[in-house]
């Protein structure tokens, strides 16, 4: 069965600006809160929010085999564990709705007014429950990056990262959807020159330009899965900003990797676009450096061309943007990260969450991260009012995009956009 | 409102044998499978299984505020949002119920055939959906052993071990209770020499002897927890073997820590065992080397003293003891660990766990892990049955147990248990 839904030519009867990040041929998946206080699952067209749990019960879906509540839920979980043909349907029937030339929604207004909202009348929410999240480090660029700040040029990039698509566990409890401001976190830290430690607020909040992919159910314990298979439980990709803290990480970090440095926020897009959607817009992966495991090698283009842009908003002010970089750039692809993760038996469920690690270029242009930017603080970034960063501010509003565009069609994520405020005060007792 | 189950003086109407874990005194929660295929909260005594959902249904928790499906549900996690009052009540009625001297169940012939049952009628399962799992490395002696193995005498406890209670973030997909085998994992190793890395099966697959809580919801984004009230938000403790690959994890632990060397498998004893029941048994935690950040500063006796035993059964052979070990040998107690992992404003929720890290004491008898009972290979462990272990090899069982006792009572966890069977072979299709 076929992906429809990408047809280039398709026009919608709703209104779209022409560069939208969210043509007819997107249909991405997420989660949001109605006007009327209802949770459900929604996809966006344009500037317009869609209930599809509202369309499922006018019988929009009859035909395709899904649960009376699939779409009444607070997390796409359960749809994402129906697997790639179902969101293929769903996908290809939602584009048939809208299409121009289909009169069904589109001439009664009763049923208009029931499904479609304006984004103002909406709260997006986590579009999944995340079991398990994991962070890779994939890009070469920002590994040789941070190893030289942190570890010096002569250990840079590890012995064993042209070999092992390196990656750790994150903690879930702690990502939240864009919009949700976060506080300044505390904790310990080692002033330059001494050897013990103070407590205090982090001196260097930092952003990661990153994307993440959201998982089905893709194995059970014990069982790894081939490469080949890899993709087919890949359900969508958002943009993810893993806020960091690098005085915190710098002195916790050894020998058993970040830890409070990552774990206060992280911030996801709240729309999942598709692997369908992106389909268009694959690329090679970057040709690798030394021979790979037999397990990690694979055929054809499995990396993506999506640009991606973090600009910083100060407190009051106008957005700078302060890095351009894109997705193509992650020397280890998806494929290839989820084999890997898969390959000593480790269960991937659905609503899990892959984090691609910082996606630098290889100009410090396109650094992804103000440790880079900023080379550890010695080069302020200047800002379009005057002022300069090493790290963020309080009061600073962080806002990543990423979208891919071919002569046809631009297809987006939004944004993800996140406001640090001061340090959490206790209200007095 | 007090715990009025510790009464050693207490006899309850079910047989129980003198050095049963599972006195009327404990009364741990778990969730099972019933004969009729039912899942369900419940207790242990003696070598009874208690369903708490038929309890509930037959009004034996009446007066105590609870929804009425608060038992009949496939985890503890609502249970456990119930927080600490509610626990208390409900084990504290629980105590009534089974007491020598209450008629009520005891002589009811009926309700005793619905509620109670013994072990060979049931199947234990996971107690809780773990929603992030954490792991310390809060031993001295198992951080030192295992620093002087992977990174030399001069560098083995790092300079941050005596100021941060250590930990990373672990996969929670792969936790599975006592019982369930486990696959030998295979992964990237570089052997020794060598400066390419080599695929295939472990060759170091080993134990690692932990304990582990499990909390409630404790606080939300942003909002660190006072070390005086971390002790509310700890639920109760498991049994915790921690599988390691520790070939695997050598080669892919720098910089960002151990992954896939751990995810393959963590295996838990079914029965939650409260702090409530433990309260008998606490001691001091050992004194500081050094002085501690005043976050992490506490009074009173906040550790446990738990006699631990490792045991490992040769596929078809006699159980030999290798390890003898104590919960109260851990450097950095619970509420230093959850105080820690909130200071940045890392939410913690109901169901989440938190492992010790491996509890190795001072002695070579006492150490957590067969890389350090065996030292890296070098010292062979003998069995009773004259063979020689390394590490772990396929067809062996690894138990672990422990329990805690005073003149008037013993507390215990049962085990947690579970074999290892050779790599994982795929169908042929």
């Amino acid at each position: 069965m076929p992906d429809t839904t990408n047809n280039p030519n398709r026009k919608t009867w709703l209104e779209v600006a022409p560069d939208s990040d969210f043509p007819i041929q997107n249909i991405p998946f997420g989660v949001f809160l109605t006007r009327d206080d209802v949770i459900t699952i929604g996809t966006r067209i344009g500037d317009y929010a869609i209930d599809l749990g509202a369309l499922h019960q006018l019988g929009y879906f009859d035909g395709i085999p899904l649960t009376d509540d699939i779409f009444l839920q607070d997390s796409l979980n359960d749809f994402i564990s129906d697997g790639k043909k179902t969101w293929r349907l769903v996908r290809n029937r939602i584009g048939d709705i809208f299409d121009a030339d289909n009169a069904a929604l589109r001439d009664h207004k009763e049923h208009r007014e029931r499904v479609i909202f304006t984004l103002n009348e909406i709260e997006m929410q986590l579009p999944v429950q995340i079991g398990d999240y994991t962070d890779f480090y994939s890009s070469i660029e920002h590994a040789t990056n941070v190893g030289k700040m942190f570890r010096g040029e002569e250990n840079a990039l590890m012995p064993n990262w042209l070999h092992v698509p390196v990656g750790y566990h994150g903690r879930s409890s702690s990502i939240i959807p864009s919009g949700i401001p976060i506080h300044r976190p505390q904790g310990q830290t080692l002033p330059a020159g001494a050897d013990t430690p103070v407590f205090g607020p982090s001196k260097r909040v930092d952003f990661e330009l990153e994307m993440a992919f959201i998982t089905t159910d893709a194995n059970h314990l014990g069982e790894p899965i081939p490469i080949e298979e890899a993709e087919d439980y890949i359900f969508g990709v958002v943009l993810f900003n893993d806020w960091s803290a690098r005085d915190i990480q710098k002195w916790e970090y050894v020998p058993l990797g970040p830890f409070l440095g990552k774990s206060f926020a992280s911030s996801i897009s709240p729309w999942i676009v598709t692997m369908d959607a992106l389909e268009p817009f694959r690329v090679e992966t970057p040709k690798p450096l030394k021979p790979q495991l037999e397990y990690l090698q694979y055929t054809g283009k499995k990396s993506y061309d999506i640009n991606l842009e973090v600009g910083i908003t100060p407190e009051n002010g106008e957005e700078t943007i302060v890095s351009r970089s894109n997705f193509k750039y992650m020397y280890w692809n998806m494929a290839q990260q989820l084999t890997h993760h898969t390959i000593n038996g480790c269960p991937v469920n659905s609503g899990d969450m892959m984090g691609s690690g910082t996606l630098s270029g290889k100009t410090p242009d396109s650094y992804g991260s103000m440790l880079e930017l900023s080379w550890a603080g010695k080069n302020p970034v200047k800002l379009n009012d005057g002022s300069e960063r090493t790290f963020i501010n309080d009061g600073d509003t962080v806002t990543m995009r990423g979208h891919c565009k071919n002569e046809h069609v631009r297809i987006g994520f939004g944004e993800v956009s996140s406001k640090l405020l001061p340090v959490f005060q206790p209200k007095k007792k």
